[in-house]
């Protein structure tokens, strides 16, 4: 089992070395010099493979599950291009956002923009990351009838992650604690933008569009396969996001592989949020004072709240409601899919793979 | 004279305001709070309409000159929303580089970091600004033949100006002098990647797919009207930066309207790299020990090197050749212009234009 999964990221990681290769032919065939080539190559080694590679896989794994069937040499390369592309556009957010949030590491080791001699410029490398999914795109799909909607489709979701980004930015500014601002609607708008639409809704998308699963079909024109995608995987990602608050929280250092600090980042996560739906004045009031602080005694002093207005018991009662109403919506989806006969169909299980990998997890 | 060019800028301008709104719309449509909204609002209303407007006004010139007529409003509508979608390629580059340069003002006034609450929140403000150029893409020209040349011309103008910043940035770091990096060669390099592309081919490529010019033509099939295009434009843009780069250090205040800093700040200038070509070994040691120093005898002591070795006589000629080399290339242009017949064909005028208002400019 262990085995499996690690041969199928050894697979994964194949593929990233033939189209890192592929980006910097590109940039080597302009003449740039070696020293600027070097820099680029470094920074795509940097800061793509290294993460637990989750979207990047799941654009593989959502083929194969429409598809139905084990994937061709030429059909497994194409699927792990697309998850790349999403690998690479989650890079230009990261590398961006340890930047934006002055945060020290990133898997286990210095953010990119603390290395040597990066900063700033590891504004411009993000921005590198980005146009590298482009020149794959059109290297690989430009002959493709989905090639527009592949390109759209990032471009769109791009610019949501960035109105995600701003909404978080001036929500949570790590150096001025304002918790007036903070509330579980706005949480969840940030979650939506910032997590969900690149997370979730995105490598199903990739791969409904890859298989060619078109927007409307004959039997059921007013279903939109992918509006329902969409309505299953961005509540999804919410309770993804939430779990991840959650255990940030409640989680030890053993059990999550980190050190949680959402409180002390003054973070506008889920558990607050819901701690602030609940709080007494006088609770509101240890909150006001203490959220936020880069100080134990005043984590521990929120952390008392959050056990006081027990959101431990309010987070159970969310998972198990969220699980009930996913599941609801995956059962819109006929048990033998919907499509055309004939066509590659869009199936339940591209969402209770999902589902199941996520629910009650603990790290 | 004047006045038609307060008019030209006024109705581009109001497309401006158009545009604008229709992108808040779009994000405004996505529930975000309203401090969001204003945020995004603010930011490209100080970053995108401020400028020369030299960029998007030549996508309008560009389609009246190969149409050969005057526009009728919806042709000037949809020309003047390229023209802003190049106006919000700069401004993303802008904001970003004067982050990464921390430069202090721009268009007279301070740069967008360093306005209240902003700092590096200004890296995804940048992104925005870049977004904003799909979302009109798709809205006003989904429907066109051209919108998937039209998305790719972007992208790739995009990725080559992010290559030349890399190149820029890695080569010239303000706080690390090393002239050993430097060379006419990388000038050049570093000039057509980060300026001549964007601010050049760009503008006329939009206008050439926008009169729907194809790549190939029945008459001259060895001939891509695009790479003829870009084949003049590119050096075109050469000469222009390098004109920028003379006049950064002969051209008074009051001629430039701005005092020239490129030696303090150690840019990777024709100038500089004209004078390492000719210096002598003591001439050399100078430039050595004052290029890119904060500091006036330093700059004094320079700029001596630099009469010393005759940059202005190097100027002159190098402007002469370039002028008569460009001309040269323009005239591989048929009188009649390049093309089918009874359709938009490409004309040398679109060239000439550039070209004219270029030569011998004094600011
Ligand atoms: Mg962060
Ligand atoms: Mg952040
Ligand atoms: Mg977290
Ligand atoms: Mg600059
Ligand atoms: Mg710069
Ligand atoms: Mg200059």
């Amino acid at each position: 089992m262990a085995d499996a999964k690690a041969l199928k990221r050894t697979r994964f990681t194949d593929v990233f070395n033939t189209i890192r290769d592929e980006v910097l032919e590109y940039v080597k065939a302009q003449n740039v010099p070696a020293d600027a080539l070097e820099w680029f190559h470094r920074s795509l080694d940097y800061n793509v493979p290294g993460g637990k590679l989750n979207r990047g896989l799941s654009v593989v794994d959502s083929v194969e599950i429409l598809k139905g069937r084990a994937l061709t040499d030429e059909e497994y390369f194409k699927s792990a291009v697309l998850g790349w592309c999403v690998e690479l556009l989650q890079a230009f957010f990261l590398v961006s956002d340890d930047l934006m949030d002055s945060s020290i590491t990133r898997r286990d080791q210095p953010c990119w923009y603390r290395t040597e001699g990066v900063n700033l410029i590891s504004v411009n490398d993000a921005f590198m990351l980005e146009a590298a999914i482009y020149y794959l795109l059109k290297k690989h799909f430009r002959q493709e009838p989905a090639y527009v909607n592949l390109l759209e489709l990032f471009l769109e979701t791009t610019f949501q992650t960035e109105i995600g980004q701003l909404m978080d930015l001036i929500t949570a500014p790590e150096d001025h604690v304002d918790l007036n601002k903070f509330s579980l609607e706005k949480h969840r708008l940030i979650v939506v933008y910032k997590t969900a639409f690149y997370s979730f809704y995105l490598p199903v998308a990739l791969a409904m569009y890859y298989c060619d699963i078109p927007h409307t079909h004959p039997t059921l024109p007013t279903v939109d396969p992918y509006k329902l995608a969409s309505s299953i995987l961005i509540p999804l990602g919410e309770y993804f996001q939430i779990q991840d608050d959650f255990l940030d929280f409640s989680g030890t250092p053993e059990q999550i592989g980190k050190i949680g600090t959402d409180i002390v980042d003054n973070k506008c996560s889920w558990v607050i949020n819901t701690a602030l739906s609940l709080a007494s004045p006088a609770q509101r009031a240890i909150l006001d004072e203490n959220y936020g602080r880069k100080n134990p005694e005043a984590e521990k002093r929120v952390k008392e709240v959050f056990y006081a207005v027990d959101v431990p018991g309010k987070y159970y009662k969310y998972e198990e409601d969220a699980y009930k109403r996913i599941n609801g919506l995956i059962e819109s989806i006929p048990v033998e899919g919907l499509g055309a006969e004939g066509q590659v169909k869009l199936q339940r299980e591209v969402f209770t793979s999902f589902l199941n990998k996520i629910y009650k997890r603990q790290k």
